[in-house]
């Protein structure tokens, strides 16, 4: 079967989350927004004029009739399918709390550049955002980035991995993350990065799995840009 | 088993979505951080120095010696045990999915009140809460609400629920949201309930649960205040 993720064409957003796991399991999947005609399937679905439970906003995944939202929800659903989670239930949920983690640090990295409102534009909430990024910076980063670098530690030994001995959709998404971050704040991530040797470590040794490798280089990979979560105005990072 | 709540004293806040359910199982629990030495105790998990992992932020639930954070990620742990979810996978996938919707509408009004740091006080950003709130109450509420009303439509028969036919653990926390809405936007949601008759429903019907309404006229039960997430201050609400 052949899985549909729903997701906005032209920003990696939050369906990368979702895509990673996919790209280095292997699986069949379509980008369905990125197809003909698929923009408009997608929103049709949101419409929630069918039976069952419709998705408010994307990524949304379909495998047959069955739909799940929310990039944490969609990785736990999707975890032991592909082999990137734990197979017991502690270790599901626990990989599953460590996603929800990586969500909420998600919603406070948007916000640097929407603290007003998702609907009015960056430069119409620019001096907000100035305040919201500088809080950012000095309080939140270093919360979060400290967080997931001491569960590395903790939980490493040869290879760096978030839980267990073995690749989960956690190692995937740290990746993603420091990506981003490198992205959307280069001065404070150059100056941050000596501070988290091991989710350097862990960035490094994901981009060289093969089938990830492969996934960066293809068109598949959509780029970071001024319209997605991870965004790079100069003004926001520090020099 | 007793389970173990954690959460900050003094405030409803993320723990009430978890409360409510434990309480209308009747489940066997210990509120932890209201316990002599509790917040010690809760502070000591969080330092992230024992074996697996500590989890960033409250609440969390201890079951034995297995930890999971984040109030939906506690909820779908405890939906089986508890009696209040779907017992087949989609349905419980679904059923969190929804509850991860809840999960973003509250981050969205907590932030009516913090729009630049959680860090800093309300004085402090009051200015930027004003055009949050704004912003809020004008596109963000009647579009989750909105979202959660055609959802009991579709759903609802004769009782009112939000998946399925019977009580789940997103009927108790849509009460919840709903109670705290009123809490903090009095004047907004005078005006809006009309639009949202079967949120106003399930509402009550919650409210006449015996357990829940034993709950509500407990101890047990913390007011809203000025220090949670649902913040009742007059000039952000509409008159």
């Amino acid at each position: 079967m052949t899985y549909e993720l729903y997701y906005w064409d032209g920003i990696p957003g939050r369906g990368e989350f979702v895509r990673l796991a996919l790209e280095q399991a292997g699986a069949d999947y379509v980008d369905v927004a990125r197809t003909d005609g698929g923009m408009a399937r997608m929103m049709a679905m949101m419409k929630n004029k069918t039976a069952g439970v419709a998705p408010l906003a994307p990524p949304f995944l379909r495998d047959g009739e069955f739909l799940v939202s929310h990039a944490a929800n969609i990785l736990l659903y999707l975890g032991n399918r592909l082999g990137l989670a734990p197979e017991d239930e502690a270790g599901r949920i626990t990989a599953h709390g460590l996603q929800l983690t990586i969500t909420d640090f998600v919603a406070e990295i948007h916000d640097t550049h929407h603290p007003i409102g998702v609907s009015l534009y960056y430069e119409d909430q620019k001096d907000e955002a100035l305040r919201r990024a500088e809080n950012f910076l000095e309080e939140r980063l270093p919360k979060f980035l400290g967080y997931f670098e001491r569960q590395l530690t903790k939980n490493s030994h040869r290879q760096v991995h978030a839980l267990g001995g073995t690749l989960t959709y956690v190692d995937l998404s740290l990746f993603h993350l420091v990506e981003g971050l490198r992205y959307a704040f280069p001065g404070a991530m150059t100056a941050a990065e000596p501070d988290y040797p091991l989710l350097v470590a862990l960035n490094a040794q994901v981009s060289h799995l093969p089938r990830i490798k492969a996934y960066l280089a293809s068109e598949r990979r959509l780029a970071f840009n001024e319209q997605g979560i991870f965004r790079h105005y100069p003004e926001l990072d520090r020099s």
